[in-house]
Order: structure tokens, then sequence, then C-alpha cells
């Protein structure tokens, strides 16, 4: 039987996250990788399923989706799992939590490793951009870390929501992205998110993704760069 | 009857399109005004609502949310309308355009109006930002108007959407702010979303939002500088 998701990837991108998710939830799928070296998320196909040329995009039945949180929510509502149903109580706190984690850390993580996309090659601006995001990303972090100590039922929770996917991959990049430029950031600084890169490392789906991908076998908590089967990750 | 929703708000600020979700929505709620000049998004009780100390925050009976896009996607899960629901074959779609919507569109926004959250002082990086901002910003315009030309049902469609809001306000944010910053901006480059702009100047959402923050008669296709009757825009 064909499956019914293809995950366009390369390694250690956004597609990661995707890919965790998609072990979790059991659903079997296809891959397809993206040329990262001769740029193919560039490529006239690929900007086809998705206009701004990012990775991830996933195939469904219902056509071509792209933005990873879009992607993880969508997958936990198609499959009631990984996630506060809508109308649950706490869905509105999740949500909250899920676009924060999108559009601010993630965000400002895009930034800090490609300084070059929106300020240009100016070492100087781009440093200046980097000192300011690194400031931002120790501040969203000890928000997050919070967030977590708390133990809201979906984050760390007995149910794994795909927030207990998304930050510790986030986690995983702030310690080896960009090279040379990651002694601002330590794990231990926010423990009770050290314990959720912990706990996800023990699942099969981190050790399904880690053997996909060549993330080693301490992908979040103390992660290497990827050696990948296949592909580059940047 | 106590309204079920506290929307703190100020004026022009994001807390706009929240208000014309919950019009939209025929859900009455009350007002609390953020002093802005007085940095009110930064007092102990704010921050108790929303660690981030942004506008806005709805007050609801589960509890205070915030960041603007899960506020309207979760209003549209509880009160079924404004969104394509969970399930429905458009979902997705939905969900990754308004995903970038935030994370993106806005982000990149904010950051255009705020440049020294992010890089500091210096009025050479900031304008080096700025820059890139503009042409980036150019871009995710670009392809919004393709979208909404595709007239997708959830845009711009007969049923109104959370995009239909949201889309127009930051249209006329990009028209005014930051002062004296606006030349690259033109409505007409994007005649699509210059239609989605019209036609919800035309609602009686629109009408009662501009009247409670000042917004003037044509509020998303030839906005005027906020003269609001309490409250500051910045």
């Amino acid at each position: 039987m064909t499956p019914r998701y293809t995950l366009h990837y390369a390694p250690d991108n956004a597609s990661l996250i995707v890919r965790l998710a998609l072990y979790e939830l059991g659903q079997p799928f296809r891959t397809r990788l993206i040329d990262r070296q001769a740029q193919g998320q560039r490529s006239p196909d690929y900007l086809a399923l998705n206009p701004h040329g990012l990775i991830p995009v996933l195939e469904t039945p219902q056509g071509p989706l792209f933005e990873t949180a879009a992607i993880l929510l969508w997958l936990s509502e198609t499959h009631g799992a990984l996630a506060p149903r809508p109308g649950d109580a706490d869905r509105g706190h999740f949500l909250k939590w899920l676009f924060f984690t999108s559009n601010t850390l993630h965000a400002n993580m895009r930034m800090l490793f490609h300084p070059e996309q929106l300020i240009g090659p100016d070492r100087a601006h781009q440093r200046a951009q980097r000192d300011g995001l690194k400031v931002a990303l120790k501040t969203h972090l000890q928000k997050l870390d919070t967030l977590a100590g708390d133990a809201p039922p979906w984050l760390g929770g007995r149910a794994l929501s795909v927030l207990d996917l998304y930050l510790p991959v986030c986690l995983r990049w702030l310690a080896l992205y960009p090279q040379g430029e990651t002694q601002w950031f330590s794990l231990s600084d926010t423990p009770a998110l050290a314990r959720l890169a912990a706990r996800l490392e023990g699942r099969e789906s981190a050790a399904l993704a880690s053997a996909a991908e060549g993330l080693g076998p301490t992908p979040f908590t103390r992660p290497r760069a990827a050696t990948p089967p296949e592909g580059t990750a940047t």
C-alpha cells in the first residue's frame, strides 16, 4: 500500500520535527530528499509545493502542506493525538505557546542561522543582529523553561504533544548552529527544557529519526553535527 | 450579564484584529485599555496575563490567551466560524497560510516597526535591517496577493475567515508605520489584497472597530493615523 504521506526533507532541517510526529503517530510515510547543496528547495518543482522555498513540505491526500507548526497542528487534528483537541479546556493555552514557538522562538532562530537573508552580507550588521537575537533567545528560553516547569498537561505530560517534539529539536539546533556561535547557549540553563530533551531522546521516534538523519545517540541533550546517510543539513 | 470575554487592547494595536473577530462572531466583550505611554503592557499585572508583555490578551472562561493568531484560531474553533473546521478538506491549507501570516508577515512587520528591539539603537544597523525587511515584505505580499487571487474559500470567500480580518489590518499598518518609512508600500501593488481590504471596510465590524479606536472612514484602503477616543497607538 502506498503511504498516504510524503515528507520532503533535508537532514536536521525542520522536516525533522514533522518526521518525529509521523513516527509518534505511527503513520507510514515516504521521504523525498531535498538536495540543499544544489538549492533543491528553490527548484520549480519544489516551489510549486511551497512558494516560500522552505523545508519541509508534507504531501497529504488533501494536497501539499508547509509551515512546520501548521503541519504539526494539522497532523494532531487529523489523527486525534499530540495536542489538546479543539474544544478542550487547555486548547487555547496550547495554541498560544505553539504560535509563540513558531513565530518568535523558531523565527528568531532562523535569523540567527541565516543572518544574510534579512540584513545582507555586511558583517557588522550581522553581528549586531546576532547579538540582539542571542539576548532575545535567552529570554524566550527562560519563559519556555518556566512554562515547562509548570508542567501543563501538553508539555512534558503523559500524553506527548507536538511541542514535546518541537522544542527539543530547537534546543538541538541552538547547541549546534551557527558553527562557532553557540557559546552563549547551554542546555543546563533551562533544566525543565533539558528534561523534555532527555525524555524525547529515550523514545523510539528519536532513535528512528536519528538513524534516518545521522543525528547520533544523544541528538537533543548532547548533540553533534549530523552525519546523514544521504543529503546534507545545509 | 457579564460578557464572557475581556480584550486587553491599545488602539490600532494587534488587539484590533481580535476586536474585529469578536464583532464578526457577535460575541459581547469588555475592553481594558492598556496605557502604552506608561508602558502598561510591562506592568506586573499585565505580565501575569502575558509574560511576553505584548498586546493583545483575551481573557476567556478558560483563562488568559495571547498571541494574536492563537486567539483568532481558538475563537474560530470555539464559535464554529471564521475558519475551515478541523477535519475539513481545506483546513491544512488555511493553517499553513495562517502560520505564515503570523510567523513571517506579521513577525517581519514587528521588526520593521520596532527595529531597536532586536538590533539595538545604531541607526546604520537599523537601516540595513529595514532595507532587508522591505524587500522581504514585498515578496510576502506578492505571494499573499497570488493566494488571494486564487480565491480559496477561506480567503475572500462568502464565509469570512480570520485571515480576511488579519490581512487588511496588516495592510493598514504597512501604509502607516513606521512614520516616514512607508513610501515603499502601495496597496495597488496587490490588487487581490486590496479587494479584501475594501470588502472588510464595508462591514459593520469595521465600522464598529473604527469608531472604537478612531480609525476613520477608510481604515484599510486609505488609512490615516488613528485618533482614538481613549489611549494611544504607540
